[in-house]
Order: structure tokens, then sequence, then C-alpha cells
């Protein structure tokens, strides 16, 4: 059996985004970052003390990192990975982006406009360029093709989606230029009407945005109290 | 063939130890960071204008993203990566934890106290203290174990090695919590003698520190001149 261990962030959906699409059983035990992940529990399953976690109970592995366990799921089903050489490459290559490059300027843009209430303007706006940068770069990358691994739906398309989709959400991040960026835009919606996706993304139920950012902010290295 | 644009900095120098530690041939092709990134030709390999690319001629396949390279190449060559499932998934999963946490996190430590003279003290804090737990959780991780996906050498090492092995030596890094940990320490001398490792960090020959750290400046997005 799989047990996911999550939160309903943008890294804990995309996993339940993907076992939904690959149509896998799973069992869902919920992590509130307002300090749950700092558990003696919790931290024998992930010394890094981060969601999602995921236990495939069959194998003996428990496994971190959202980039790695899309990875795992998508080998272990046969879905949502080209299995040309090509298209498995790029699929790879994209859910590397996204978890190197996009996901982590985001979190330095909700950090800094966010969680430190944009007290150092100039570090917000280093933050609000890049990923309006990345957002460019993504555009490009989409030019020509429906998805990020070409024309099949794959794990690098999960990946992206909920970041861009939380863009769209976050009051600190509406700014963000997706219209400026068609290609992205239509992919968004592409993605955002995919009867799986939209049942992942309620999966953990998120608490209201209030709960759930007071646990990002509490959690946040150097400015939170989590990890004093 | 394989052709590889790069410069000596932590993520390119993870594809040259790696290539020369599964003994493969490879041209090099120097892409220097104070803005030949920005080229018309660059951008056509990648249009995020980062390095490392490697271009595989017989596949028809360009690559951005170290850990994608990495993954690619291990695969290639059936070196570095063990071949139980478990092992393999801890490979990957150390991999994708280094461009996603280690990676990012030490990037910004370089930005606020590096490019940006340390001017805003307490960002620059935020990236200490999470760079410095980070050592914390990969010293957990190396417990009991010689190398990160186990006994075995793999392309985990090779992506932690370029980040810790450059916080010995940058000179806003140093007060590092290296020697507090010890099995991460022990880790660091026990890669750092491997003869392929010490051949791939001269591929290519890196610059007086202060012509590679000028490029690093500007190209820092938001407070370099090369995104303007």
């Amino acid at each position: 059996m799989l047990e996911l261990y999550t939160d309903a962030t943008p890294n804990g959906l995309k996993i339940s985004i993907a076992l939904e699409e690959m149509g896998l059983e799973y069992n869902v035990h919920r992590v509130y970052l307002g300090g749950e992940q700092m558990s003696d529990e919790f931290t024998a399953l992930n010394p890094n003390n981060k969601i999602p976690v995921l236990i495939d109970t069959d194998e003996g592995i428990t496994l971190t990192e959202s980039g790695a366990i899309l990875i795992y799921l998508a080998e272990m089903s046969g879905k949502l990975l080209p299995t040309d050489r090509k298209g498995r490459t790029k699929a790879i290559e994209m859910v590397i982006a996204q978890v190197s490059g996009l996901g982590p300027m985001f979190g330095q843009l909700m950090v800094f406009r966010g969680a430190w209430q944009n007290k150092a303007p100039e570090v917000s706006n280093r933050y609000f360029k890049e990923v309006s940068r990345i957002y460019g770069v993504l555009n490009k990358r989409l030019e020509g093709k429906a998805y990020f691994a070409g024309e099949e739906f794959s794990i690098a398309d999960i990946a992206m989606f909920t970041y861009i989709a939380a863009g769209t959400r976050l009051p600190f991040a509406r700014d963000l230029p997706l219209s400026q960026n068609p290609n992205l835009a239509a992919w968004l919606q592409r993605v955002a009407t995919r009867p799986a996706v939209q049942k992942g993304l309620t999966i953990p139920e998120p608490f209201a945005q209030e709960k759930q950012f007071e646990g990002f902010i509490k959690s946040t290295v150097g400015l939170g109290d989590l990890h004093a």
C-alpha cells in the first residue's frame, strides 16, 4: 500500500494529483505545517521535516522530495512518463526545472512578500523578477507544444501546475505575468480542467488560506519560529 | 558525441566530474557567465540561459538542468546509479534534494552575502541558517553510510559534492558548520580524494575567483545587470 504524508501545499498537492491521475490506491495522513512536521514521528520519516513523504509498504521504501516521488510513481505505474528516450528525458528535465527553479524561487517570493510582509522590498523584487523571468522561459518551452514533455500530459505538467495555479490564487502573486505569456496561460487552463487534477487539489482539503499560510510563516527558516 | 557547454561553477563541475567518473568521451565548450550565456546561440540551446547544457548528438537530445543531465548520463552509461530499486530510488531522491534544497539555498547565500555584499544581514542570515540546517540534515542522512545512496558512490554524491566543497573555499561560506557535522566532513574527504573527481574539478579550468565571481554577480537576477 502507498501511504502519503502531506499537506495542501504546492509540493504536497503534486502527489495527490499524480496518484489520482494514475488511479493508484493510497492512504492520506495529513501533516499540518504549523508544527506537526517537527514531531519525532515525522522526523523519523523525513529528517528534513518537509512534506510530502510517500511510503511504499510493499517495497519497504520511504521516499521524500516531491520530484523524486513523481518519478517513482511514474516508473511504478508506467504512466505519465513518455516511454521513448527523448520524451522521458524531457519530462524528467522539466520536473527538475520545476523543483530546482520555479519552486524555490516562487517559495522565496512567498517568504519575502508573504511571511516577511515585504519588509525588504528590494529582496521581494529580486524574486518577483526571477519568477517573472521563469514564466517567460516556460512560455518559450511550451511554444508549439501542448505539454512540457511534448504532446502527452506527464509528471512535468503536474510539477509545474500546482505552482502556476497557486500564483493565480495567492494575493501577493497575482501580478505575476500569466496573461503576458499566452502559451503558459493556455496550458494552465488545459491542465486545470482535467478531472483527476481537480480531485487531487482537494486531497487533503485545504484549510482556510489564513491557517494554511500561518503554517508557512511559522516554518520559514530564519524568519519563522519553528526552526529556532 | 557528447558536447558539454559549461563553466567552472558548482552546477557545471558536477557534469565534468560525472563524465570523468564514467569514462565517457566529450567535448567542452566554455560559456563564461559574465555574459556569454545571453548570446543568441546559447539561448537557442537553453532559453533559461544557464549552464550546464549537454548535447548528445547521437540521440539528437539537447538537455539542460544539471540534475537531469546526471540522471541521463547514469542511465546511458549504466554507471553511478544503483541497479536495485531501493538504491536507485535513494540516489535520485538525493540528486533532487540537492538541486531543490542545498543548491538554491546555497545560491541565495552567495547572492546576499556575495553579490549583494551582505547589505541586508537579516536576509543573509536566513540563508546561512537554512544552509546550516541542511548540513545537519545531510549529516543525519549519512549516518552509518559511506555515500548518500548507500555503500556505493553515485550521482547523488557528485551533486552534493561540488556545493559542499565550494563551501570550504568561498570566503563568505567558510563559517558553515562542516566540522560540527562529522559524517558530512568525512564524506567530503572520501569524495575529494577520488582521482576522477579531482580531474573533473579542473574542467574547465576555473578562472581566478574574482573573475568567476564577477560573472555570478552580473548574472544575479534582480541585483546584477545581465537580466535587466
